[in-house]
């Protein structure tokens, strides 16, 4: 499979990238093609930094970059030759498979929208971010796409979250919560209590209203909340893991006794590391567009590109986009007339 | 001083209200009276467990309890006489100096709200929720008073959130971040752009957006959001502390090398574990109005409960309420000129 990169957007730029890439390139040996989109002479000196002449890397020059300060949709109508664009022409042209950013989000959602366009019946596409659980992982839609969204763009990311867990996660009917205030039915904002109307009548095995608090400790499937809401989760969530492990090393250092009883207990420490660690998930796939786009970190390290570009390489082995396609389509001939009758 | 308890909300009723109430009892000797609204035959009964027949507390009957499946204003509407209705008419009448109550958030603000009123100047009450970072708090405003937020609800959360830092919390000049997508300046919703232009020019701290992953790593002194995503932040951050200490409790107990290395560091655990407990912190002020009114956790145990009383015995002391309303009208007489020119 063809698999294009960004490979300037991140707070880091092409070092990670690139960095990523070789790591990929070598684990990954169904990578039959990797593009690496971007300013040609920056990531032909990584790539010699890391002494990498692999065949299946091409370099698809781009003479621009969206910064983190630009529009995104503006950016992507006015910076034509920028390195998110190109990457996106390339699966639009059927030349890659898949593409993986992590520049710009908006960025990367608006070229991939305009250039890819949605799939039939989806209005918004949604990031699909893997969260953990103890034993598990869920996913959360929308994870920053769609910033201010209407109840049935939530609609339809229930319906995608489900298909994504269903396909890829192998969960068998995965259950949906709707994130909000109260687990009781009129808890929420104007925007969710629309939705969990719209959930209740639908063949989903919707469980209700699903509150922060319940995210790990007894998680849905599938968690579904409007792009803001879903980005700050996303963040939070990384921002307190990292805390913790923070505050709880400086106190493991305090005196010998606790040093020694950390150096024992190294293991535990690392499997939950590992485990709250977003390097090790890389990167969420952009679910409704007609391609695959995943979206990675803005601050990846390396690993987590070679992670972003793992989750691609299982992204076009799975082809979830026409599950949703089919999915969507049973929902307007089933419920939709249903709802239409209730209301 | 004179506090007045909500005995019957919250997720688990009056075993834990009244047993908070009495640990709160033997470690507060500033609490003068304390007031213990509802039930009059459970209250007496759970008094009667615990031995306690001190002095200082008043029962005052309620017959009804607000559900958490009610509507917030129809239940402050229509249950007159509901505990957390009762308690606050203590305060409104100056027999108490501040409610505490763990029952029904959107009931005991819309309590608040309509029967002490908004302070001069302040449209509607935010909840000041306190979090930790390694070495400080901070202010999270609001954390669930105000689902569907206006930008000037969010600019006075900024302003009343200051004024806590400043005279509560004792940073001098506290710097405030508004919580968006991105730290540039473009990014954010509707809501949080508009807010964004009104804090650049106001005399406050402002030091921008911020995202969810800098909330505890470099954290700002005072962090505004709608109510809708300020309890998620909350509760997200609740439920992964927890989370992450439960598994890592299961991989310590995996095998006997790890658990002797839990055994002696067992101090930092237990340093971090306080940390990041709400139980610790007990209770959030709702801030705005004209009263005090602190809001705990629905699953408040009897030592969270505690500390809501503590929270409320530090409001009373600290009463900012006129710092607030110094503070909104210095704004209306400086900033909003100004403002309303650039406009």
């Amino acid at each position: 499979m063809k698999i294009a990169l960004d490979a300037m957007g991140g707070d880091f730029g092409p070092p990670n990238l690139v960095g990523g890439a070789v790591l990929a390139l070598r684990e990954y040996r169904r990578i039959g093609k990797l593009f690496l989109v971007g300013d040609t002479s920056q990531i032909e000196a990584e790539l010699k930094k890391h002494r990498c002449n692999d065949p299946r890397v091409e370099i698809v020059h781009a003479s621009q970059v969206v910064d983190m300060s630009d529009r995104a949709v503006e950016a992507v109508r006015r910076k034509k030759d920028s390195s998110v664009s190109r990457a996106v022409d390339l699966v639009k042209h059927g030349q890659a498979d898949a593409i993986v950013s992590a520049g710009h989000t908006g960025a990367a959602v608006a070229a991939s929208k305009i250039k890819l366009r949605t799939l039939p019946g989806i209005d918004r596409p949604g990031i699909a971010a893997i969260l953990p659980t103890e034993t598990n992982v869920f996913v959360l839609i929308d994870a920053g796409a769609n910033i201010d969204a209407r109840p049935e763009h939530l609609f339809q990311y229930a319906i995608m979250g489900s298909v994504y867990s269903r396909h890829v996660l192998g969960y068998a009917r995965p259950s949906v919560g709707l994130i909000s205030l109260g687990e009781e039915d009129v808890k929420g904002n104007e925007l969710t209590k629309e939705v969990f109307k719209m959930l209740r009548v639908s063949s989903l095995n919707f469980r209700g209203n699903i509150e922060g608090r319940h995210l790990f400790e007894n998680p849905v499937e599938v968690v579904v909340c409007d792009g803001f809401v879903g980005n700050v989760i996303l963040k939070t969530s990384e921002s307190i893991a990292v805390a913790i492990f923070a505050w709880l090393k400086h106190e493991l250092q305090k005196n010998a006794k606790r040093a020694v009883g950390a150096a024992l207990a190294k293991e535990a420490f690392r499997t939950i590391h590992r485990k709250t660690n977003y390097e090790e998930y890389g990167g969420s796939p952009l679910l409704g567009v007609n391609g695959i786009c995943i979206i990675a970190h803005g601050a990846s390290t390396p690993l987590a590109i070679k992670n972003a570009l793992r989750v691609a390489v299982e992204s076009v082995e799975h082809q979830v986009n026409p599950h949703i396609i089919e999915e969507v389509q049973r929902y307007h001939e089933t419920t939709a007339p249903l709802e239409r009758a209730i209301h």
